[in-house]
Protein backbone atom coordinates (compact mmCIF):
# COMPACT_ATOMS: atom_id res chain seq x y z
CA UNK A 1 0.00 0.00 0.00
CA UNK A 2 0.93 3.72 -0.85
CA UNK A 3 2.16 5.57 2.05
CA UNK A 4 -0.69 7.80 3.63
CA UNK A 5 -0.43 11.67 2.51
CA UNK A 6 -1.71 13.06 5.31
CA UNK A 7 -0.85 16.41 4.63
CA UNK A 8 -2.00 16.89 1.27
CA UNK A 9 -5.36 14.81 3.37
CA UNK A 10 -5.45 17.71 5.83
CA UNK A 11 -4.75 20.63 3.61
CA UNK A 12 -7.62 19.25 1.10
CA UNK A 13 -9.98 18.72 4.22
CA UNK A 14 -8.91 22.41 5.65
CA UNK A 15 -10.25 23.89 2.20
CA UNK A 16 -13.43 22.36 1.89
CA UNK A 17 -13.77 23.16 5.46
CA UNK A 18 -13.00 27.06 5.33
CA UNK A 19 -15.08 27.25 2.30
CA UNK A 20 -18.30 25.50 3.70
CA UNK A 21 -17.47 27.70 6.62
CA UNK A 22 -17.18 30.74 4.78
CA UNK A 23 -20.46 29.85 3.17
CA UNK A 24 -22.41 29.35 6.16
CA UNK A 25 -21.35 32.46 8.08
CA UNK A 26 -23.15 35.80 7.14
CA UNK A 27 -21.64 38.50 5.44
CA UNK A 28 -21.27 41.69 8.17
CA UNK A 29 -23.99 43.77 7.04
CA UNK A 30 -27.20 45.67 8.76
CA UNK A 31 -27.28 47.29 12.10
CA UNK A 32 -25.43 44.36 13.68
CA UNK A 33 -22.87 44.08 11.31
CA UNK A 34 -20.22 44.14 14.19
CA UNK A 35 -21.42 41.48 15.29
CA UNK A 36 -20.80 39.14 12.26
CA UNK A 37 -17.71 40.70 11.46
CA UNK A 38 -16.38 39.67 15.01
CA UNK A 39 -18.01 35.72 14.12
CA UNK A 40 -16.28 35.73 11.23
CA UNK A 41 -12.97 37.52 12.27
CA UNK A 42 -12.45 34.68 15.12
CA UNK A 43 -13.59 32.07 12.83
CA UNK A 44 -11.78 32.90 9.56
CA UNK A 45 -8.44 33.57 11.65
CA UNK A 46 -7.40 30.08 10.68
CA UNK A 47 -6.71 27.00 13.31
CA UNK A 48 -6.43 23.63 12.62
CA UNK A 49 -9.81 22.78 11.48
CA UNK A 50 -9.11 18.86 14.00
CA UNK A 51 -12.33 18.88 14.58
CA UNK A 52 -13.90 19.23 11.31
CA UNK A 53 -11.26 17.52 10.42
CA UNK A 54 -12.25 14.68 12.69
CA UNK A 55 -15.78 14.61 11.53
CA UNK A 56 -15.04 14.41 8.14
CA UNK A 57 -12.25 11.40 8.25
CA UNK A 58 -14.98 9.41 10.37
CA UNK A 59 -17.29 9.58 8.40
CA UNK A 60 -15.14 8.40 5.62
CA UNK A 61 -14.44 5.58 7.90
CA UNK A 62 -17.48 4.35 7.58
CA UNK A 63 -18.41 4.76 4.16
CA UNK A 64 -20.58 8.43 3.91
CA UNK A 65 -20.80 11.02 2.30
CA UNK A 66 -18.75 14.29 2.93
CA UNK A 67 -21.92 17.02 1.94
CA UNK A 68 -23.95 15.28 4.31
CA UNK A 69 -21.63 15.60 7.28
CA UNK A 70 -20.34 19.03 6.31
CA UNK A 71 -23.07 21.25 8.58
CA UNK A 72 -21.91 18.94 11.45
CA UNK A 73 -18.63 19.45 10.65
CA UNK A 74 -18.87 23.34 10.48
CA UNK A 75 -20.76 23.19 13.68
CA UNK A 76 -18.03 22.01 15.56
CA UNK A 77 -15.85 24.80 14.25
CA UNK A 78 -18.65 27.25 15.17
CA UNK A 79 -18.73 25.84 19.07
CA UNK A 80 -14.87 25.31 19.15
CA UNK A 81 -14.43 28.91 18.20
CA UNK A 82 -17.07 30.08 20.64
CA UNK A 83 -15.20 28.27 23.54
CA UNK A 84 -11.77 30.27 22.39
CA UNK A 85 -13.65 33.52 22.53
CA UNK A 86 -15.56 33.63 25.79
CA UNK A 87 -12.10 31.43 27.36
CA UNK A 88 -10.10 34.25 25.98
CA UNK A 89 -12.17 36.94 27.92
CA UNK A 90 -10.72 38.99 30.70
CA UNK A 91 -13.07 37.48 33.52
CA UNK A 92 -11.94 34.37 32.13
CA UNK A 93 -7.92 33.35 30.75
CA UNK A 94 -7.69 36.93 29.62
CA UNK A 95 -5.65 36.55 26.68
CA UNK A 96 -4.63 39.19 23.84
CA UNK A 97 -3.35 36.69 20.98
CA UNK A 98 -4.92 33.85 19.16
CA UNK A 99 -3.66 31.96 16.69
CA UNK A 100 -1.44 34.41 15.92
CA UNK A 101 -3.92 37.28 15.73
CA UNK A 102 -5.93 39.74 18.77
CA UNK A 103 -8.27 37.53 20.73
CA UNK A 104 -12.32 38.77 19.90
CA UNK A 105 -12.46 41.01 22.48
CA UNK A 106 -8.88 42.90 22.08
CA UNK A 107 -10.18 43.56 18.62
CA UNK A 108 -14.10 43.72 19.08
CA UNK A 109 -14.34 44.99 22.99
CA UNK A 110 -15.77 42.22 25.40
CA UNK A 111 -19.62 42.97 24.74
CA UNK A 112 -19.23 42.27 21.09
CA UNK A 113 -17.05 39.23 21.83
CA UNK A 114 -19.48 37.72 24.33
CA UNK A 115 -21.91 37.69 22.11
CA UNK A 116 -19.94 37.09 19.14
CA UNK A 117 -19.51 33.71 21.43
CA UNK A 118 -23.31 33.39 22.08
CA UNK A 119 -24.42 34.06 18.42
CA UNK A 120 -21.74 31.31 16.97
CA UNK A 121 -22.63 28.87 19.72
CA UNK A 122 -26.65 29.27 18.83
CA UNK A 123 -25.75 29.19 14.75
CA UNK A 124 -23.93 25.73 15.49
CA UNK A 125 -27.26 24.90 16.06
CA UNK A 126 -29.10 26.69 13.51
CA UNK A 127 -27.37 25.20 10.49
CA UNK A 128 -27.81 21.00 12.05
CA UNK A 129 -31.88 21.96 12.49
CA UNK A 130 -31.66 23.67 9.05
CA UNK A 131 -29.44 21.08 7.12
CA UNK A 132 -31.78 18.62 7.93
CA UNK A 133 -34.45 17.76 5.25
CA UNK A 134 -38.08 15.96 4.83
CA UNK A 135 -36.27 12.65 4.99
CA UNK A 136 -37.07 10.90 8.00
CA UNK A 137 -33.33 9.79 8.26
CA UNK A 138 -32.20 12.39 8.01
CA UNK A 139 -33.83 13.61 10.78
CA UNK A 140 -33.11 10.85 12.92
CA UNK A 141 -29.31 11.00 12.60
CA UNK A 142 -29.86 15.30 13.01
CA UNK A 143 -31.09 15.23 16.51
CA UNK A 144 -28.97 12.66 17.54
CA UNK A 145 -25.85 14.55 16.27
CA UNK A 146 -27.58 17.84 18.41
CA UNK A 147 -27.95 15.61 21.41
CA UNK A 148 -24.47 14.28 21.22
CA UNK A 149 -22.88 17.84 20.38
CA UNK A 150 -25.15 19.81 23.06
CA UNK A 151 -23.47 16.86 26.01
CA UNK A 152 -20.05 17.61 24.63
CA UNK A 153 -20.33 21.13 24.40
CA UNK A 154 -22.51 21.66 27.44
CA UNK A 155 -22.37 21.45 31.71
CA UNK A 156 -20.98 17.34 31.17
CA UNK A 157 -18.54 18.45 28.66
CA UNK A 158 -16.73 21.32 27.26
CA UNK A 159 -18.21 23.85 29.85
CA UNK A 160 -18.23 22.13 32.81
CA UNK A 161 -14.60 21.24 32.05
CA UNK A 162 -14.02 25.25 31.73
CA UNK A 163 -15.48 25.59 35.42
CA UNK A 164 -13.34 23.04 36.68
CA UNK A 165 -10.18 24.70 34.55
CA UNK A 166 -11.46 28.42 36.03
CA UNK A 167 -12.32 27.11 39.51
CA UNK A 168 -9.03 25.34 40.11
CA UNK A 169 -6.39 28.52 38.89
CA UNK A 170 -3.98 28.83 41.60
CA UNK A 171 -4.69 25.97 43.50
CA UNK A 172 -3.76 23.02 44.74
CA UNK A 173 -4.70 20.02 42.21
CA UNK A 174 -4.88 16.20 42.27
CA UNK A 175 -4.62 14.01 39.52
CA UNK A 176 -8.72 13.27 39.35
CA UNK A 177 -8.86 16.51 38.90
CA UNK A 178 -6.73 17.24 36.16
CA UNK A 179 -8.41 14.48 34.39
CA UNK A 180 -11.79 16.06 34.70
CA UNK A 181 -10.65 18.93 33.01
CA UNK A 182 -9.08 17.32 30.17
CA UNK A 183 -11.78 14.55 29.68
CA UNK A 184 -14.40 17.82 29.74
CA UNK A 185 -12.56 20.92 28.87
CA UNK A 186 -10.65 19.38 25.28
CA UNK A 187 -11.72 15.53 25.40
CA UNK A 188 -15.65 15.64 24.76
CA UNK A 189 -15.57 17.76 21.98
CA UNK A 190 -12.85 15.95 20.02
CA UNK A 191 -14.40 12.22 20.60
CA UNK A 192 -17.97 14.04 19.65
CA UNK A 193 -16.69 14.99 16.71
CA UNK A 194 -15.42 11.68 15.78
CA UNK A 195 -18.81 10.51 16.89
CA UNK A 196 -20.94 12.93 15.14
CA UNK A 197 -19.15 12.14 11.53
CA UNK A 198 -19.70 8.73 11.96
CA UNK A 199 -23.56 8.98 12.86
CA UNK A 200 -23.86 11.40 9.86
CA UNK A 201 -21.84 9.05 7.90
CA UNK A 202 -24.54 6.33 8.66
CA UNK A 203 -22.20 3.81 10.71
CA UNK A 204 -23.50 0.90 12.92
CA UNK A 205 -23.21 0.80 16.08
CA UNK A 206 -19.96 -1.30 16.71
CA UNK A 207 -18.26 0.84 14.50
CA UNK A 208 -19.99 4.10 16.63
CA UNK A 209 -18.98 2.42 19.92
CA UNK A 210 -15.23 1.66 18.49
CA UNK A 211 -15.10 5.30 16.72
CA UNK A 212 -15.94 6.74 20.09
CA UNK A 213 -13.40 4.88 21.78
CA UNK A 214 -10.93 6.29 18.91
CA UNK A 215 -12.06 9.95 19.83
CA UNK A 216 -11.98 9.79 23.51
CA UNK A 217 -8.23 8.68 23.54
CA UNK A 218 -7.15 11.08 21.22
CA UNK A 219 -9.01 14.18 22.95
CA UNK A 220 -7.22 13.26 25.93
CA UNK A 221 -3.76 12.67 24.27
CA UNK A 222 -4.26 15.84 22.35
CA UNK A 223 -4.65 17.96 25.56
CA UNK A 224 -1.47 15.97 26.87
CA UNK A 225 0.58 17.47 24.18
CA UNK A 226 -0.95 21.35 24.09
CA UNK A 227 0.04 21.35 27.92
CA UNK A 228 3.50 19.66 26.39
CA UNK A 229 3.49 22.56 23.72
CA UNK A 230 2.60 25.25 26.27
CA UNK A 231 6.16 24.94 27.67
CA UNK A 232 8.88 23.01 24.81
CA UNK A 233 6.62 25.08 21.64
CA UNK A 234 7.64 27.92 19.30
CA UNK A 235 5.62 30.97 19.66
CA UNK A 236 6.00 31.69 16.36
CA UNK A 237 4.47 28.67 14.89
CA UNK A 238 1.49 28.29 17.56
CA UNK A 239 0.69 32.30 16.92
CA UNK A 240 0.56 32.57 20.70
CA UNK A 241 2.99 32.94 23.89
CA UNK A 242 4.31 29.88 25.42
CA UNK A 243 4.28 29.40 28.86
CA UNK A 244 0.96 30.68 30.06
CA UNK A 245 -0.16 27.94 31.80
CA UNK A 246 2.65 28.29 34.22
CA UNK A 247 2.29 32.05 34.63
CA UNK A 248 -1.37 31.43 35.49
CA UNK A 249 -0.41 29.04 37.72
CA UNK A 250 -2.64 26.24 35.64
CA UNK A 251 -2.84 22.59 36.38
CA UNK A 252 -1.05 20.98 33.81
CA UNK A 253 -0.56 17.04 32.73
CA UNK A 254 3.48 17.94 32.92
CA UNK A 255 3.40 20.19 35.74
CA UNK A 256 1.91 17.20 37.78
CA UNK A 257 4.03 14.33 36.16
CA UNK A 258 6.73 15.89 34.75
CA UNK A 259 7.73 15.82 31.09
CA UNK A 260 9.04 12.10 30.07
CA UNK A 261 5.71 10.53 32.15
CA UNK A 262 3.67 13.07 29.91
CA UNK A 263 4.65 12.66 26.88
CA UNK A 264 4.83 8.62 27.84
CA UNK A 265 1.19 8.61 28.34
CA UNK A 266 0.19 10.59 25.25
CA UNK A 267 1.65 7.84 23.33
CA UNK A 268 -0.06 5.19 25.60
CA UNK A 269 -3.75 7.23 24.81
CA UNK A 270 -2.20 7.65 20.85
CA UNK A 271 -1.82 3.56 21.27
CA UNK A 272 -5.22 3.32 22.54
CA UNK A 273 -7.15 4.97 19.75
CA UNK A 274 -4.97 3.19 17.07
CA UNK A 275 -6.13 -0.20 18.36
CA UNK A 276 -9.40 0.95 18.56
CA UNK A 277 -9.57 1.32 14.55
CA UNK A 278 -8.35 -2.57 14.48
CA UNK A 279 -11.59 -3.74 13.02
CA UNK A 280 -11.23 -1.01 10.40
CA UNK A 281 -10.33 -1.38 6.47
CA UNK A 282 -8.15 1.66 5.07
CA UNK A 283 -11.11 4.02 5.10
CA UNK A 284 -9.72 5.06 8.04
CA UNK A 285 -6.39 5.48 7.28
CA UNK A 286 -6.88 9.27 7.27
CA UNK A 287 -8.17 8.70 11.12
CA UNK A 288 -4.58 6.63 11.90
CA UNK A 289 -2.81 9.15 10.38
CA UNK A 290 -4.22 12.05 12.51
CA UNK A 291 -3.75 10.27 16.15
CA UNK A 292 0.31 10.20 14.90
CA UNK A 293 -0.27 13.43 13.53
CA UNK A 294 -1.79 15.03 17.14
CA UNK A 295 1.42 13.29 18.93
CA UNK A 296 3.93 14.89 16.44
CA UNK A 297 2.49 18.15 15.82
CA UNK A 298 3.91 21.60 16.97
CA UNK A 299 1.34 24.09 17.14
CA UNK B 1 -69.56 32.38 28.71
CA UNK B 2 -67.48 31.77 32.36
CA UNK B 3 -64.87 34.83 32.21
CA UNK B 4 -61.69 33.12 32.34
CA UNK B 5 -59.47 33.24 35.20
CA UNK B 6 -56.13 34.02 33.96
CA UNK B 7 -54.64 34.44 37.36
CA UNK B 8 -55.58 30.79 38.50
CA UNK B 9 -54.48 29.93 34.61
CA UNK B 10 -51.08 31.65 35.23
CA UNK B 11 -50.56 30.36 39.04
CA UNK B 12 -50.97 26.69 37.77
CA UNK B 13 -48.94 26.81 34.30
CA UNK B 14 -45.85 29.03 36.51
CA UNK B 15 -46.23 25.83 39.08
CA UNK B 16 -45.91 23.11 36.14
CA UNK B 17 -43.20 24.94 34.62
CA UNK B 18 -40.94 25.55 37.93
CA UNK B 19 -41.59 21.98 38.95
CA UNK B 20 -40.45 20.52 35.23
CA UNK B 21 -37.10 23.32 35.31
CA UNK B 22 -36.59 21.40 38.44
CA UNK B 23 -36.36 18.56 37.42
CA UNK B 24 -34.25 19.19 34.28
CA UNK B 25 -32.04 21.32 36.13
CA UNK B 26 -29.10 18.85 37.45
CA UNK B 27 -28.20 19.15 41.22
CA UNK B 28 -25.07 21.12 42.15
CA UNK B 29 -22.50 18.32 42.98
CA UNK B 30 -19.51 17.07 41.16
CA UNK B 31 -16.47 19.41 40.43
CA UNK B 32 -18.57 21.67 38.54
CA UNK B 33 -21.31 21.79 41.24
CA UNK B 34 -21.14 25.82 41.46
CA UNK B 35 -21.52 25.77 37.82
CA UNK B 36 -24.64 24.11 38.69
CA UNK B 37 -25.68 26.22 41.17
CA UNK B 38 -25.01 29.15 39.22
CA UNK B 39 -27.78 28.32 36.46
CA UNK B 40 -30.28 26.77 39.25
CA UNK B 41 -30.11 29.94 41.22
CA UNK B 42 -30.77 32.12 37.73
CA UNK B 43 -33.74 29.91 36.77
CA UNK B 44 -34.94 29.90 39.68
CA UNK B 45 -35.10 32.93 41.00
CA UNK B 46 -38.42 33.51 39.87
CA UNK B 47 -39.44 35.31 36.96
CA UNK B 48 -43.06 35.37 34.98
CA UNK B 49 -42.39 32.02 32.76
CA UNK B 50 -43.81 34.05 30.26
CA UNK B 51 -42.41 32.18 27.02
CA UNK B 52 -43.01 28.44 28.71
CA UNK B 53 -46.50 29.77 29.31
CA UNK B 54 -47.52 31.64 26.03
CA UNK B 55 -45.94 27.87 24.15
CA UNK B 56 -47.82 25.69 26.71
CA UNK B 57 -50.91 28.23 25.79
CA UNK B 58 -50.27 28.15 22.36
CA UNK B 59 -50.31 24.55 22.46
CA UNK B 60 -53.56 24.36 24.01
CA UNK B 61 -55.10 26.48 21.26
CA UNK B 62 -54.30 24.30 18.87
CA UNK B 63 -55.41 21.24 20.85
CA UNK B 64 -51.92 20.32 21.60
CA UNK B 65 -50.16 17.70 24.56
CA UNK B 66 -48.93 19.56 27.27
CA UNK B 67 -46.54 16.51 28.39
CA UNK B 68 -44.93 17.12 24.81
CA UNK B 69 -44.34 20.49 25.18
CA UNK B 70 -43.07 20.73 28.42
CA UNK B 71 -39.44 21.01 27.21
CA UNK B 72 -39.84 23.11 24.37
CA UNK B 73 -41.46 25.81 26.92
CA UNK B 74 -38.47 25.10 29.23
CA UNK B 75 -35.88 25.48 26.69
CA UNK B 76 -37.35 28.39 26.00
CA UNK B 77 -36.97 29.73 29.97
CA UNK B 78 -33.32 28.78 29.79
CA UNK B 79 -32.71 30.47 27.10
CA UNK B 80 -34.53 33.47 28.48
CA UNK B 81 -32.52 33.01 31.27
CA UNK B 82 -28.83 32.76 29.55
CA UNK B 83 -29.55 36.07 28.27
CA UNK B 84 -30.28 37.74 31.04
CA UNK B 85 -27.33 36.53 32.91
CA UNK B 86 -25.29 37.94 29.86
CA UNK B 87 -27.16 41.41 29.78
CA UNK B 88 -26.21 41.98 33.21
CA UNK B 89 -22.74 41.06 32.91
CA UNK B 90 -20.19 44.23 33.69
CA UNK B 91 -19.39 44.22 30.04
CA UNK B 92 -22.64 44.66 28.85
CA UNK B 93 -25.64 46.51 31.32
CA UNK B 94 -23.63 45.88 34.15
CA UNK B 95 -26.48 45.21 36.74
CA UNK B 96 -26.24 43.96 40.03
CA UNK B 97 -29.91 42.91 40.66
CA UNK B 98 -32.53 41.39 38.85
CA UNK B 99 -35.80 39.88 40.30
CA UNK B 100 -34.80 41.22 43.45
CA UNK B 101 -32.21 39.43 44.13
CA UNK B 102 -28.25 39.74 43.21
CA UNK B 103 -27.23 38.87 39.80
CA UNK B 104 -25.32 36.22 38.47
CA UNK B 105 -21.70 37.81 38.14
CA UNK B 106 -22.48 39.48 41.55
CA UNK B 107 -23.42 35.68 43.06
CA UNK B 108 -20.74 33.81 41.61
CA UNK B 109 -18.02 35.94 39.81
CA UNK B 110 -18.26 36.68 36.04
CA UNK B 111 -16.31 34.04 34.92
CA UNK B 112 -18.80 31.60 36.41
CA UNK B 113 -21.67 33.70 35.31
CA UNK B 114 -20.55 33.96 31.46
CA UNK B 115 -20.31 29.86 32.00
CA UNK B 116 -23.88 29.06 33.36
CA UNK B 117 -25.19 31.57 30.44
CA UNK B 118 -23.46 29.25 28.09
CA UNK B 119 -24.24 25.92 29.85
CA UNK B 120 -27.95 27.17 29.90
CA UNK B 121 -27.88 28.03 26.13
CA UNK B 122 -26.61 24.22 25.20
CA UNK B 123 -28.69 22.50 28.11
CA UNK B 124 -31.69 24.62 26.26
CA UNK B 125 -31.06 22.67 22.79
CA UNK B 126 -29.79 18.77 25.29
CA UNK B 127 -33.68 18.78 26.74
CA UNK B 128 -34.84 19.46 23.23
CA UNK B 129 -32.88 16.52 21.81
CA UNK B 130 -33.18 14.37 24.77
CA UNK B 131 -36.98 14.92 24.39
CA UNK B 132 -37.32 13.45 21.15
CA UNK B 133 -37.94 9.73 21.01
CA UNK B 134 -37.85 7.05 18.32
CA UNK B 135 -41.02 8.46 16.80
CA UNK B 136 -40.65 10.22 13.46
CA UNK B 137 -43.32 12.62 13.49
CA UNK B 138 -41.46 13.75 17.07
CA UNK B 139 -38.64 14.26 15.37
CA UNK B 140 -40.04 16.28 12.21
CA UNK B 141 -41.44 18.60 14.76
CA UNK B 142 -38.84 18.78 17.59
CA UNK B 143 -35.99 19.43 14.79
CA UNK B 144 -38.54 22.69 13.18
CA UNK B 145 -38.55 23.69 17.14
CA UNK B 146 -34.69 23.48 17.13
CA UNK B 147 -34.32 25.52 14.02
CA UNK B 148 -37.34 28.41 15.43
CA UNK B 149 -35.79 28.40 18.77
CA UNK B 150 -32.07 29.05 17.45
CA UNK B 151 -33.16 31.58 14.70
CA UNK B 152 -35.14 33.18 17.27
CA UNK B 153 -31.95 33.07 20.00
CA UNK B 154 -29.30 34.07 17.56
CA UNK B 155 -27.81 36.18 15.41
CA UNK B 156 -31.00 37.14 13.57
CA UNK B 157 -32.70 37.37 16.91
CA UNK B 158 -31.83 38.32 20.30
CA UNK B 159 -28.08 37.98 19.97
CA UNK B 160 -28.33 40.37 16.93
CA UNK B 161 -31.16 43.05 19.21
CA UNK B 162 -28.73 43.24 21.99
CA UNK B 163 -26.03 43.79 19.83
CA UNK B 164 -27.16 46.79 18.40
CA UNK B 165 -28.93 47.86 21.42
CA UNK B 166 -25.26 47.80 23.02
CA UNK B 167 -23.70 49.17 19.74
CA UNK B 168 -26.41 52.39 19.98
CA UNK B 169 -25.61 53.35 23.90
CA UNK B 170 -24.96 56.78 24.26
CA UNK B 171 -25.85 57.03 20.63
CA UNK B 172 -28.42 59.14 18.66
CA UNK B 173 -31.40 56.41 17.80
CA UNK B 174 -33.55 56.34 15.35
CA UNK B 175 -37.51 54.91 15.19
CA UNK B 176 -36.03 52.12 12.83
CA UNK B 177 -32.93 51.40 15.01
CA UNK B 178 -35.44 51.21 17.61
CA UNK B 179 -37.87 49.29 15.82
CA UNK B 180 -34.93 46.61 15.38
CA UNK B 181 -33.41 46.35 18.62
CA UNK B 182 -37.41 45.77 20.11
CA UNK B 183 -37.86 42.80 17.24
CA UNK B 184 -35.31 41.30 17.98
CA UNK B 185 -34.43 41.39 21.46
CA UNK B 186 -37.41 40.73 22.75
CA UNK B 187 -39.60 39.85 20.45
CA UNK B 188 -38.15 37.43 18.38
CA UNK B 189 -37.93 35.03 21.40
CA UNK B 190 -41.75 36.05 22.56
CA UNK B 191 -42.87 35.07 19.06
CA UNK B 192 -41.02 32.07 19.20
CA UNK B 193 -42.72 30.76 22.06
CA UNK B 194 -45.88 31.47 20.52
CA UNK B 195 -44.85 29.12 17.56
CA UNK B 196 -43.04 26.37 19.05
CA UNK B 197 -45.90 25.53 21.31
CA UNK B 198 -47.96 25.21 18.11
CA UNK B 199 -45.46 23.27 16.28
CA UNK B 200 -45.45 20.96 19.07
CA UNK B 201 -49.04 20.78 19.73
CA UNK B 202 -49.19 19.96 16.26
CA UNK B 203 -50.92 22.75 15.01
CA UNK B 204 -51.88 23.06 10.96
CA UNK B 205 -50.26 25.70 8.52
CA UNK B 206 -53.12 28.52 9.08
CA UNK B 207 -53.06 28.12 13.00
CA UNK B 208 -49.15 28.61 12.56
CA UNK B 209 -49.18 31.49 11.18
CA UNK B 210 -51.95 32.99 12.76
CA UNK B 211 -50.27 32.48 16.04
CA UNK B 212 -46.72 33.38 14.60
CA UNK B 213 -48.66 36.93 14.24
CA UNK B 214 -50.18 36.74 17.39
CA UNK B 215 -46.50 35.94 19.12
CA UNK B 216 -45.28 38.92 17.15
CA UNK B 217 -47.48 41.74 18.00
CA UNK B 218 -47.36 40.45 21.57
CA UNK B 219 -44.06 40.72 21.51
CA UNK B 220 -43.81 44.46 20.46
CA UNK B 221 -46.25 45.31 22.53
CA UNK B 222 -44.50 43.84 26.01
CA UNK B 223 -41.08 45.33 25.01
CA UNK B 224 -42.67 48.75 25.01
CA UNK B 225 -44.67 48.17 28.27
CA UNK B 226 -41.15 47.44 29.59
CA UNK B 227 -40.16 50.73 28.17
CA UNK B 228 -42.81 52.42 30.03
CA UNK B 229 -42.60 50.12 33.50
CA UNK B 230 -38.98 51.19 33.60
CA UNK B 231 -40.37 55.14 33.77
CA UNK B 232 -43.43 54.71 35.71
CA UNK B 233 -43.11 51.12 37.58
CA UNK B 234 -42.66 50.21 41.22
CA UNK B 235 -39.36 49.18 42.15
CA UNK B 236 -40.40 47.05 44.62
CA UNK B 237 -42.78 44.87 42.49
CA UNK B 238 -40.61 44.51 39.72
CA UNK B 239 -37.44 43.55 41.46
CA UNK B 240 -34.95 46.02 40.02
CA UNK B 241 -34.53 49.59 39.73
CA UNK B 242 -36.73 51.91 37.23
CA UNK B 243 -35.03 54.43 35.79
CA UNK B 244 -31.82 52.24 34.63
CA UNK B 245 -32.81 53.05 30.87
CA UNK B 246 -32.43 56.59 31.47
CA UNK B 247 -29.46 56.76 33.46
CA UNK B 248 -27.70 54.61 31.05
CA UNK B 249 -28.92 56.58 28.19
CA UNK B 250 -30.78 53.79 26.38
CA UNK B 251 -33.10 53.89 23.29
CA UNK B 252 -36.30 53.22 24.73
CA UNK B 253 -39.69 53.81 22.92
CA UNK B 254 -41.00 56.52 25.43
CA UNK B 255 -37.98 58.33 24.86
CA UNK B 256 -38.04 58.37 21.04
CA UNK B 257 -42.11 58.97 21.02
CA UNK B 258 -43.35 60.17 24.50
CA UNK B 259 -45.72 58.04 27.15
CA UNK B 260 -48.94 58.64 25.79
CA UNK B 261 -48.22 57.70 22.22
CA UNK B 262 -46.38 54.81 23.67
CA UNK B 263 -49.39 53.49 25.68
CA UNK B 264 -51.43 53.86 21.86
CA UNK B 265 -48.77 51.70 20.19
CA UNK B 266 -48.70 49.01 22.98
CA UNK B 267 -52.23 48.83 23.11
CA UNK B 268 -52.35 49.25 18.84
CA UNK B 269 -50.37 45.96 19.07
CA UNK B 270 -52.08 44.13 21.86
CA UNK B 271 -55.99 44.99 19.07
CA UNK B 272 -53.19 43.26 16.72
CA UNK B 273 -52.39 40.32 18.60
CA UNK B 274 -56.08 39.67 19.92
CA UNK B 275 -57.27 40.07 15.89
CA UNK B 276 -55.02 37.23 14.85
CA UNK B 277 -56.75 34.65 17.28
CA UNK B 278 -60.33 35.27 15.61
CA UNK B 279 -60.71 32.16 13.54
CA UNK B 280 -59.71 30.46 17.49
CA UNK B 281 -62.35 28.81 19.86
CA UNK B 282 -62.01 29.39 23.20
CA UNK B 283 -59.39 27.50 23.59
CA UNK B 284 -57.04 30.13 22.69
CA UNK B 285 -58.89 31.92 25.92
CA UNK B 286 -55.38 31.87 27.47
CA UNK B 287 -53.93 33.83 24.94
CA UNK B 288 -56.37 36.68 24.76
CA UNK B 289 -56.04 36.89 28.54
CA UNK B 290 -52.40 37.14 28.28
CA UNK B 291 -52.81 39.87 25.72
CA UNK B 292 -54.33 41.66 27.96
CA UNK B 293 -52.16 41.19 31.01
CA UNK B 294 -49.51 42.43 29.07
CA UNK B 295 -50.66 45.53 28.70
CA UNK B 296 -51.73 45.79 32.23
CA UNK B 297 -48.57 44.41 33.62
CA UNK B 298 -46.86 46.38 36.72
CA UNK B 299 -43.88 43.92 36.02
Amino acid sequence: MIQFDLKSYLKEKRHNVDSALDAFLPQPEGFSAPLLEAMRYSVMAGGKRLRPILALAASEAVDGVQSEVMPAACALELIHTYSLIHDDLPAMDDDDLRRGVPTCHVAFGEAIAILAGDGLLTYAFEILARGADANNLNSQKTLKVIHVLAKAAGITGMVGGQTVDVIMENKEINSEQLAYIHKHKTGALIQASVEIGAIMGGGSREQLSALAEYGAALGLAFQIVDDLLDIEGDEEIMGKPVGSDIKKNKATYPALFGITKSREKAQEYIDKALSSLDSFDNKAEPLRAIANYVIQRNR
